[in-house]
């Protein structure tokens, strides 16, 4: 997504707990800083005094009270980001807001009723997100990410289990597979932000490819591209008996309001992410 | 409530942006500090390390962006508090998180739509509010408070504006009063704060009567006991076309849960306010 912002000319600020503050050399200016120091958001929007403001930072975990920690940290942010001249603002929701047993595809409209502590702290956040900016004028938008897969996914996900496993030449052992998501190349993501962020767009707004995906098919896309079909173990590991049959986005907004639509295939984003993990195992 | 808290032998500490801070002749512990300011809650929980915490303080206007910013502070006193040691939190809501026009009573289950800054901020909150006990296992409750009356209120509002023109000898212009409200005396409403604290309730509760009173029946007895009938001029002032008919409390919880009930008829509560108002005006 940086790059995606760079190449367009503009003058990206970004913020790392741990990246050495400057300007790096990738051409962005680096800010060292950790969001949830409460008053750290107030003093980094003063300095830097954007135009713009994408908000991805979260705790990636279903549980933890980091959650709740990113809900006050997040207005903080859009606030203080606001007090100094912020007129645009794309905060990262999620899928996990919505009733997964709700009818498919799930529009932005559609029940919400978040089963994890990042679901119910996204869901709060968005509410009061939705809110503030009623209430002050600030331009946001709030961008409901689904399921996304790609290089620099944490080891314990899906994909990167596969395909580690195969390339290892190890068994893959998954549930069923049938379980239908809406999966997005990391990268067709980092686009649609942008996009979004650059578009009028405000309120909620599905980030998602719109196709439903089988498990098994994306594991023996994986499979193919590894020569490791003898290795799948579909079915060993059961699966939870609460799990969704299906999880998917209706991108009518993404695609007629931002105008933005998916351009990588399965096929070349797996071959990408399997690249980048074979790339990782030589270092 | 400080004087009910502090009856019963416990160390109150108090929070104020004015209050000289320290031991008050009360016998309450003042602390200064202005909670909207991030960090601030952080440094007064590892300073007082209370056992217990009422969180009552909040921006009172139904607009303003201080609603929001009320919700990150909130959600960083319940956290730091937690942090220090913390056990039991009673955090207030509104009944201004439900939607008005479901049907009346209004129990704690009942259908939420915030109309207001000040209700989308409150529902926001409590949702992060439960989320969060229920990650961490702080014992939580969320007091839903209705319409409250009596000394100290501001001077906009119907009662002191009733009373404050007949006082004067001057008309009394309010709507048509029919409108049926859920009204409770503000001592009763800190004895129901306090035994709901000392209770082992958890999650949301209505704080109220469970009465439905017609404003203008409570205008009349403001009349009645100011000799003023001849000075209301109810009617005089349109009602905004969407004012709920009736917002009236399902008490059931706070009854037979907290077993807590009101003491003070509305005729005693509106004596206490009306000689507070003389008092004030003698001054």
């Amino acid at each position: 997504m940086l790059a995606a912002l760079r190449g367009d000319g503009r003058t990206v600020h970004a913020v790392s707990r741990r990246r050495e503050p400057g300007a790096g050399a990738d051409g962005i200016v680096w800010h060292r800083c950790d969001l949830l120091q409460p008053g750290a958001a107030t003093r980094l929007a003063a300095d830097v005094k954007a135009a713009s403001l994408v908000h991805l930072a979260w705790h990636v975990e279903a549980s933890g009270v980091e959650n709740y920690r990113w809900v006050g940290a997040s207005l903080e942010l859009v606030d203080a980001f606001r007090d100094h001249g912020g007129r645009r603002a794309l905060v990262a929701g999620s899928c996990a807001e919505y009733d997964w047993s709700a009818p498919q595809p799930l529009g932005e409209g559609a029940r919400r009723r978040p089963a994890t502590a990042y679901g119910i702290a996204k869901d709060a956040l968005y509410r009061a997100f939705e809110g503030y900016c009623a209430e002050t004028g600030l331009s946001g938008v709030w961008g409901r990410i689904f399921f996304v897969y790609g290089p620099g996914e944490p080891e314990r996900r899906l994909v990167p289990t596969v395909v580690r496993a195969l390339l290892a030449g190890e068994p893959a052992r998954t549930s069923h597979g049938r379980q239908l998501r809406d999966y997005l190349y990391v990268a067709d993501l980092a686009a649609a932000v942008v996009a979004t962020v650059d578009s009028e767009v405000t309120g909620a707004i599905n980030l998602a490819s719109g196709d439903a995906l089988a498990l098994r098919d994306l594991i023996g896309v994986i499979a193919d591209q590894l020569d490791g079909r003898d290795h799948l173990a579909i079915g060993a590991i059961e699966a939870r008996p609460d799990e969704a049959a299906e999880v998917r986005a209706d991108v009518t907004r993404l695609r007629d309001a931002v105008g933005w639509r998916p351009g990588t295939s399965i096929d070349d984003g797996v071959a990408e992410t399997i690249a980048w993990w074979r790339r990782r195992a030589a270092r």
